[in-house]
């Protein structure tokens, strides 16, 4: 068998939100290789497959700083996809690890760009938090002829006003330390009855927040909170509004 | 055990990008609901289950009329709902398939703004076509502070000329039989050389367009052609452009 690399995404946190294509290739994996170093995200991504690892599995973590020292994190990739192309070269089966999906925010895609795409790379999809909020809330993320936006809350007030304005459905990523600021414009762009927010979905801390409205400045929420907008479902009725 | 109703994402295509939980949940139903009638889709979703089905599973095909009169459809709608919903009250364990998944661009959701959020029903979300194409034609969707926009090649060209200047990352659905007008409109804007064209991910007539300016306006293109644009990603280079 000659040696591969797969990128393997884990899906948003339950362990049996991963594909079974990827469940199958971490049963017959020489080594893995696993983010740390990023806040919770890290260590949930390997909790999420260790149930589908083979025992003869070694498993090593590799530390990206989140400093802003971009010569400093840009020397942790080269060092790291060396290291992943030259296992595979060597014969191996090997793994890396994203939380989500590997081509959707995630520092796979900065391994990728020293990687290139050699034939004995696989990069394996998954479902993204973002999707699995969408079925956890049954709020739908776009229908028929709606536009969607992904944004993070750390754009400018002005860009994600913008984007409320343009477009039908918007996933407002990275809450977290943001809530108020984020509540304010959700009211003046008239769509927080169209809005919920959720933590941690298909974790055991799972929570949902059905009326943002009533939502004190002060919640405390968790790391992974995210807003979802559709202009034309009503979350109190839960039904389409077509006007 | 209490009925129950499955709303279930198949994934794109290949059978085992299926999560774990649905292929459990496929091997455990009574019946199974599939949609038919769209061009293509439906016999793909039902395909795609079909190596996860239980022998004992009755399956049921739902055809809904692709016509204008919105009469006809919400009677089917409502017909279905109905259906689903007295399977599930009955007792039994009851699946509705939807490709990709059910939340983004799926017939599921008219179902769901009739059957409302009962404590029986539960959402499985899967892999969309979206992050299929992304991993298969290694370029990230989004990374970083970009922000991401998914539209529908038949919103008016203005909005799509929006859309491309506003957001650093946009997938172009259902490119069939607007080819030539797409590609002029991202060579106006000058992202062309930062987009590839994919159809039918993961399938076995999978294809891609990685240069996508020799690509003829005649180019036969299958039913499910979708564009991926990143402007910050080089295509010829594989590589990040940061500049």
């Amino acid at each position: 068998m000659s040696g591969r690399l797969y990128a393997i995404s884990t899906g948003p946190g339950a362990s049996d939100l991963i594909t079974v294509r990827a469940a199958r290739i971490l049963g017959k994996l020489d080594c893995l290789y696993a983010p740390a170093g990023r806040k919770g995200a890290d260590s949930l991504a390997l909790s999420i497959v260790r149930p589908w690892l083979s025992e003869t599995t070694e498993v090593h973590t590799c530390h990206f700083p989140m400093s802003a020292d971009n010569d400093a994190k840009a020397a942790v990739w080269d060092e790291v996809a060396g290291t992943l192309a030259r296992e595979a070269q060597a014969g191996k089966q090997v793994g890396f690890i994203t939380l989500g999906d590997a081509m959707l925010f995630s520092t796979w895609v900065w391994l990728l760009a020293r990687l290139g795409r050699p034939d004995w790379l696989e990069i394996v999809p998954g479902v993204t938090s973002v999707l699995a909020i969408a079925s956890a809330a049954a709020l739908p993320l776009a229908m028929d002829q709606q536009s969607l936006a992904i944004v993070a809350c750390n754009a400018s007030e002005q860009h994600l006003r913008d984007t409320l304005e343009r477009h039908d459905c918007v996933v407002m990523m990275k809450v977290y330390g943001r809530f108020p600021a984020i509540k304010a414009l959700l009211q003046s762009c008239g769509v927080i009855d169209h809005a919920v927010m959720m933590a941690e979905a298909t974790l055991p801390g799972e929570r949902c927040w059905r009326d943002l409205s009533a939502v004190p400045d002060d919640e405390p929420l968790p790391y992974f909170s995210t807003i979802l907008v559709n202009k034309q479902w009503d979350i109190r009725s839960e039904s389409w509004n077509n006007s």
